[in-house]
């Protein structure tokens, strides 16, 4: 066994749970009754507990963001390229926190939790989100592990606006807010693949309606056509022709050969799909991608990105991807904008990156780098 | 009734259809056992013969391109905008032959035809299409039509790729060669959309490997989730965030109010995928993503696009827009370079235009300019 010996990996990590018994009042109104948070830990809080980060998670992340559950796991966390000593989120310096969002589908509170009041899952009640409903869920575990400010709270994607949002609602709470390839809203396009993703879901009769949570069914390919839709959009075009171009993975173009044709490409969206609907629930899939149709950072502050900012009170690191057409560079530009106006201390890169809105989890030099030099100035006397 | 008295509308038209009881051997080795093709044409016929346009259509045209088959008809021809007394295919000067393709579903033999062999409908069984097969039932069309030779050859998209094979097939029987926003070949990531619009189709369980069409149903849902993604890649960002933003048709993002919040461009996407659904052949669809997943214009020329393009002997006009990333300008330039180094005359515009693929159906002032500059070049002595 290689993985753990890797020196920079966090090694083997066992997930926890707690459970909060008051009940969260959320966005929309409607309360959970009581909330369980799954989550795990890399590096030591140091006697201060001035050195700890938040990994937020974006659409279908979970907590396990680093490392090895056990020693036979083929693939470790989602973010173990940033993660882990030496790396840019470093576990020799930092006490690094993350979780499955409530809403979430591999521990934390969510649809296929069981609903107390009826005996069974949520399924499709379980109440909508908004990203602040994590933040503030997030608080209670900062609160539960002792942490009254966070040297950073780091997100990307999803995972980025859910930073954002920390630094909004709880300004003495962080001390640095790093967002990468994430977005103030969503455009239109943007609304427009998330609404590809949910029909796809919808069309399955198997969902119906969310209730196939009470039948021992899943509505596998409406989740994997979700998926692909959610897939190719992750990818740039640059990364779809590196990767795949027009081979082929069976048959061929030769005139009066059609029945085997199958692009590498096709192939792996379709494995890539299978794969999801194996190991993600669909109305958390709906759920989420709802709350990030929803999210607007300035609504509530006459629409003004500036006047949002304004109540900050952090560092900002703000990363994008060339490539990255689900969230461009431009959005990341108007977030600088506003950081700027609003006279909050910000550092920005656009990374050179053939990998689209997925860079973010690649191991990219310069992103390396440039996460890695700005995380130096962070858990110091700042 | 004001729509005929428009001065710059061809009027009424009305379809006609040809047999030809000749078989037509197809690419994948198949014969069709015999073809029909219904057809409409604006303007007159010279003594001469010269004056004829070929007009090739995109992935789910037809026939009818320009004016107004009854008074009542709310929307004129799908390329109303180009064609007509004045306009870029100027119906005062040319003869336009406007067809819908074998495979299609709007006259001409394709899956929803019977089958003479089994007296049924074709359904999936109709033999898979490439575009030389278009060509060739072209110009089967051309010489019924009694037209040696087209003054030119225009299509938009797949249309463009129809155009460019003309160019191959019967170097002699065109003069003028139309390419607008097309690709000699599919990207990746235009593989990986059509295969999204097929996975919805093939998902639904109505159609049943095809077999829908010997029940009297259709796979609306499938077929509407795979138009849905098409037209999200047939807009840019620009155009949808123009068009729709973030506004919502109903709801409130106000906290509390989660659902019924709707944006408009959800709404919209329905309605589009809802239309067409009950419009178009769901085994018509899958057949003609595949035929433009295949095209590969220099394959059989040692996929050398410049000795593909020595073939040729007409001129070319190759049209781009700035934010069409469905077929990116680069792929345009990609074809002008090659004719450059055939040598063979061609004119190249990339148009600034905010409505992404969808531009070529557009009026667009610099493109009507553009394309009606060119074409005075057309039908003269050249």
């Amino acid at each position: 066994m290689t993985t753990t010996l890797d020196s920079g990996s966090v090694g083997i990590v066992t997930p926890r749970t707690v459970r909060f018994d008051q009940p969260l009042l959320l966005a929309c109104g409607r309360e959970l009754p009581d909330v369980e948070l799954v989550y795990e830990t890399y590096g030591e809080l140091n006697p201060q507990r001035s050195n700890a980060i938040l990994i937020c998670h974006a659409l279908s992340g979970h907590h396990h963001a680093a490392g090895y559950h056990h020693e036979d796991e083929r693939k470790p966390g989602w973010w173990d390229e940033c993660i882990g000593p030496g790396k840019p989120i470093d576990t020799r310096r930092f006490f690094v926190v993350s979780l499955n969002n409530i809403g979430g589908c591999h521990g934390s509170t969510g649809p296929t939790s069981i609903n107390p009041e009826t005996g069974k899952p949520w399924g499709p009640d379980f109440p909508p989100l908004r990203a602040r409903d994590w933040v503030h869920s997030q608080a209670r575990l900062a609160d539960y592990l002792g942490i009254d400010c966070w040297a950073a709270v780091i997100g990307g994607s999803l995972g980025g606006m859910q930073a954002m949002r920390w630094s909004l609602e709880y300004p003495d709470r962080l001390k640095h807010c790093v967002v990468i390839a994430a977005a103030m809203k969503l455009s239109a396009q943007n609304l427009a693949f998330n609404e590809l993703a949910r029909q796809a879901i919808f069309s399955d009769p198997v969902f119906d309606d969310g209730n196939y949570i009470y039948r021992d069914e899943i509505p596998a390919r409406g989740l994997a056509l979700a998926r692909m839709v959610g897939h190719v959009t992750y990818l740039s075009d640059e990364a779809m022709a590196n990767k795949f171009g027009r081979e082929l993975r069976a048959g061929s173009l030769e005139m009066g050969n059609e029945d085997d044709i199958e692009f590498q490409v096709q192939s792996y969206l379709r494995y890539q799909g299978s794969q999801f609907s194996s190991q993600f629930d669909a109305n958390t899939y709906v759920l989420m991608t709802r709350a990030l149709d929803y999210f607007d950072l300035a609504r509530e502050y006459d629409n003004d990105p500036v006047k949002a900012f304004s109540h900050a009170r952090c560092s900002f690191l703000v990363i994008s991807f060339s490539t990255d057409w689900r969230f461009s560079p431009t959005r990341s530009q108007e977030i600088v904008d506003a950081l700027i106006a609003a006279d909050r201390p910000v550092t920005y890169a656009e990374i050179e990156a053939d990998e689209g809105h997925d860079a973010f989890l690649m191991p990219i030099p310069r992103y390396l780098r440039t996460f890695s030099a700005y995380m130096q100035r962070v858990g110091g006397d700042d």
